[in-house]
């Protein structure tokens, strides 16, 4: 690749353009200006064949621009790629239309993006949103529980299972709140489960000046077991 | 059809563009630049009728395009139909807009392409969009499966079903999980139910390093009849 | 109307438009190309009388085009209109831009299109937007009728209520199980409550290879005064 | 004001250009056309001011256009306000881009009209969204009143309060059902509390085909004291 | 600095522009109009650099606008930041598409706004997005209690945790009510907790005509504390 690197353009080395190097591209319609610079950053593509078969690909308008026969508006997206090597689109932009247009130009790197792209945003579709714990608690904890509860994870049921442990709970009501956490995309492929549990952890121990009963962390695996052979 | 099948343009040969072939529209007072060939595409076409009959059907403006009284901003759409076979439109676009055009110019395919395609975001709408699935669990299982929830299931609602079972689980209240799934469109057509068992099956099996009771698995049909019958 | 009806276009018969009837026009800077035939669509707009009379109304450019002092953006929905007679519009663009312009041409069936959607609109976000309804089930029963929620129905809550009924499900805890559907807009005119109930029932005896409780359908309004009664 | 009313401009009225009062705007390099009738709407604007002493505020560029240094892109909804009196924005158009050229053309009533809109956008995150009201039924009644809920209601939760009243109810359970509406930001002023009571009781009333207890309209404050002294 | 602050540009001081000033950028084919004084703004951008050293650094074209191999579409967020210092995007626009170009034209300041920016969206996606409070009343409070939730509060959850406190309310069953509120993103930075408990106490006091027991108010810690003592 011959694209700086991020921060590698500083005020000293601004790129200078050789004369004669200048191209107009006259894409079904409306005119584009370029460099042979960029436009040869895919030896292999149509656009740089463009500029060193020029007599014979293409014809040229009144202007002096080559013309091409294919779709000015999703040809934006493929000489910003080729001017600085990324894939830049608008939110409400058709991938599909880049893809079509980076096939016919046949820019290998930047249909890879594309479709690296397209199965990324197919797999987020399918793949698990949320994460759900179950934490306990007796009554007289319940509204410090709730109102302690730590970033971004949210309330989504409360049980009341209170007949059932009420010899080991001085006659108060047990409660199980179900809390879930959408997970982020960018989180994903990392181990979620043992840093969402930290995160409820910590956020508890802050809240250092109540009473916090040890029973309203989250229950992890060992606990579980260890309660079910202890009843 | 004549456009090249996907992957199948390479850098060996790119459309090389004859001599008076290039064909300029000035639609609604916006020009654009085609060929023939493109325009051709849909021989039944009023585009295609227009290289051939020019000077029967339509004026040109000073420039030499053809001069047709519609609207260019969807216009986009039909040109790129006739130069890649394909329709591509950005998410905020009326698609009623392209069919009004696709209608005009008499471009049967692509008014099926895009008849099909309203057809279909209609149904989506009205389809089913989630399916739901009841687990079972005793108490002390519950923290751990509601924390193994397999991917893309959505917790809804956790009942208490204690007292009806307490003979049967040594004291245990019995707890029935509501779970639901979105339904993703691709996939609706395929049988869902048997595929979303086995994947919550799975989930749960690769938890090995703690007990998973046999019961906390999604109740299938011949099990809620085997229960049934065994109580 | 004079425009051409759904489908009536057909290859046979592109409009031609005869010498001396294209129309330029500079809507605040931007340049439209279209006809006196489209302009002269709405007779009683300012567009008709500016072809009619254009020496007393407006002056031109130098490229022979009228001077309009309008908003260019919001000017291509209504040539659009005067061209095919529907209202077409992209998701992000302002209806009230264009309600603007159909005042301002003068435009009397446009303006009802535009008011009539508005006001559409603003009712949508008022109606009823779910129905919801209560089924009734056993235990044993739950997991199956959950499972088969027909199309388009979305879980809400299941209740248990268990003990009231107790003498009369040979000990099992009955449910109740509130479920909901989002109203289709298109739908909201037609008697919804019927049609639905319906789909809940036939869905249940498609899964006639289970046996399904007949009570686990729908509750409807005589079946709770039969029950009442009964009990 | 100098704008039409709404309605007012008819067919008889079209504005009339005077000759040499067309005005051209280079803004940032987009050409705009309009009239000095247009610019001088808000006489202490930068733009009314161009109009009048122009040789002493700005250059023309070689196609006789007032060069301005700013932004065209929002321009745009500058000069549609000066065109009839309206702030229109598209929906994904940054109201903060509209406002700095507002500021920098000195247009201040359209600064007022920005300024509160931004306000509102603000206050409607802030302020309450739903309204929520508790609905009573015995068990018998329960799929009546759910199936009935009228417009715009939706179903938040049933909580089964059976047994607390087992005396008077003749042995059924007794249910609340919370249920909420969301508020339209047009009618947040009005006293919405009232409105929505009228309109749950109204639409019970409809159903007089069948049996409606009393006790299953929402509660009212008169009532809940009522009950609780009865009790 | 140089930009004017807010509100500071009035009537009697429109910048005035002198001759010679006016620079033309023709940006990959569209061309820009602005001044040597906006693109100074920063004195070690790639822009200042072009209005003193132009002969080293660019051609220009037929119209004497200087040649650059950029994408124009993100220019125009480049160019208003230099013309009025503020970062200003429309909501589908690609920030990543402008700071792209920021780091080509290296503008130092805007990059860091753009980074910031970027930052705390992603602090946003992460962060706590929902704070929670617990209700407590007695069944005869409920409907009040529901109804006159306080602005912006949602209502989550009803658990009727009757029976274990019917010593002390006169045998009528207590409810806890689980409420959420949305955190605006302004507002993450203050003390969101002990605002909100003050909201939901006012709110409650307003209600002054109904008799409101004072335990339907949110528990605070202290009172938690209390509570638990005193059983």
């Amino acid at each position: 690749m011959k694209w700086p690197q991020d921060g590698e353009v500083g005020a000293t080395e601004f790129p200078v353009v050789e004369e004669g190097q200048w191209i107009r591209l006259n894409v079904g319609g409306t005119v584009f200006l370029t460099t042979k610079q960029t436009l040869c950053r895919e030896p292999n593509s149509f656009l740089c064949r463009l500029c060193q078969e020029s007599q014979l690909l293409s014809e040229k308008d009144e202007s002096g621009a080559f013309l091409i026969d294919r779709d000015p508006y999703y040809f934006g997206a493929i000489l910003r790629y080729l001017r600085h090597g990324k894939l830049i689109l608008d939110k409400n932009v058709s991938i599909e239309g880049v893809l079509e247009e980076a096939e016919f130009y046949n820019i290998a790197p930047l249909i890879i993006i594309i479709r690296e792209k397209m199965e990324k945003a197919k797999l987020n579709q399918l793949q698990q949103k949320h994460v759900y714990r179950v934490l306990q608690c007796q009554e007289a904890e319940l509204a410090q529980m709730v109102s302690s509860m730590s970033d971004s994870w949210k309330f989504e049921q409360l049980v009341n299972v209170g007949s059932s442990y009420s010899y080991s709970s001085e006659g108060q009501a047990e409660f199980l709140c179900v809390v879930s956490r959408e997970l982020q995309n960018q989180l994903k492929s990392c181990d979620s489960r043992s840093s969402c549990l930290e995160q409820v952890k910590c956020d508890a121990e802050k809240e250092s000046e109540c009473v916090v009963h040890p029973e309203s962390i989250v229950l992890q695996e060992e606990e579980i077991l260890d309660r079910t052979s202890r009843e």
